[in-house]
């Protein structure tokens, strides 16, 4: 249930791309412990100027390989989170030769009546979904 | 008040997203009981592997018709929200031609001193609105 | 970081698109207080039929100028968030010529542990950040 929506600058090739949402989404399930097929992901691609991503002074060097990923889901807990940056960073690096100095991720939180997968029904209420 | 994002794969017309985005409206003013002039929509449109919305094993089969709506607004009822899963669904298939098994939403919440509708203030604060 | 996502109707010369994202970082600086150094903005250009964004009756005209902008941050103070909407007011107006009619900010926020600014850790946890 986690909805991904991951903004990049133009320039990955469609197989990129498509190994890039299939290591953000490996990431997420390794970390939230959800099934495969809980997969909801929103990727729009920008021109270089429209993504400025600085580092509050942190030291990251950003690229035109920079990757925004900006999560909403359910309540998680925080080592949850924490292992989803450390998996993040680790399968973007190794499966697409993205520094983790150019992952940046944000999340927002919301409940079980605030999602319907399907049918016009809220899953979590309903209890289709656990 | 609400704010609506909604995501769709490229190649619906100019009229058919205009009837897409005037069919979201009449479901949301209809569940939140909000005046018709409370339409604040952000539509975007994607290539066919940008949007990758599986189904959590619900059994959806997803068309490249799919419509990922993701609302902010103010706190709203749980069966105001489920109100509004069920009116979208019926509208979306009634004047879009799309099936219920295609429609995907996720709500965020927020608060008052949240929004400014223009003029630089926040209009909930300043009783501008109830 | 905040993270701040702008959405405006297609028409504007790189020139003008950065001069409008310099502007909205300089008012969250100044009424957030964070260093300059924390930029963090997607900009999202739209076909005119894209946006729709009405008024509530509060008698606000939209233009094809109109600006969008929705905030994602950790917790800030009611003071901060106004201050925050009359500044990029101000400024919107005098550097980039959009009217506040013209301008409509949305904040959601989010927690400490919500926030990866590279490197795969949680900066706000860690204490890399304050």
């Amino acid at each position: 249930m986690p909805l991904i929506a991951v903004d990049v600058v133009r320039g990955r090739s469609p197989e990129e791309l498509r190994t890039l949402l299939d290591a953000v989404h490996e990431a997420m399930v390794a970390a939230f412990e959800v099934p495969d097929t809980d997969r909801y992901q929103v990727l729009t691609q920008h021109d270089p100027g429209e993504l400025v991503l600085l580092d509050t002074g942190l030291g990251f060097e950003r690229t035109d390989r920079v990757v925004m990923i900006r999560v909403t889901s359910r309540q998680r807990t925080e080592p949850a989170k924490q292992d989803f940056y450390r998996r993040l960073a680790e399968v973007l690096e190794e499966r697409c030769g993205v520094a983790s100095s150019d992952l940046m991720v944000s999340i927002v939180e919301n409940g079980p009546a605030d999602w319907s997968f399907g049918g016009g029904t809220a899953q979590f209420l309903t209890g289709d979904l656990p």
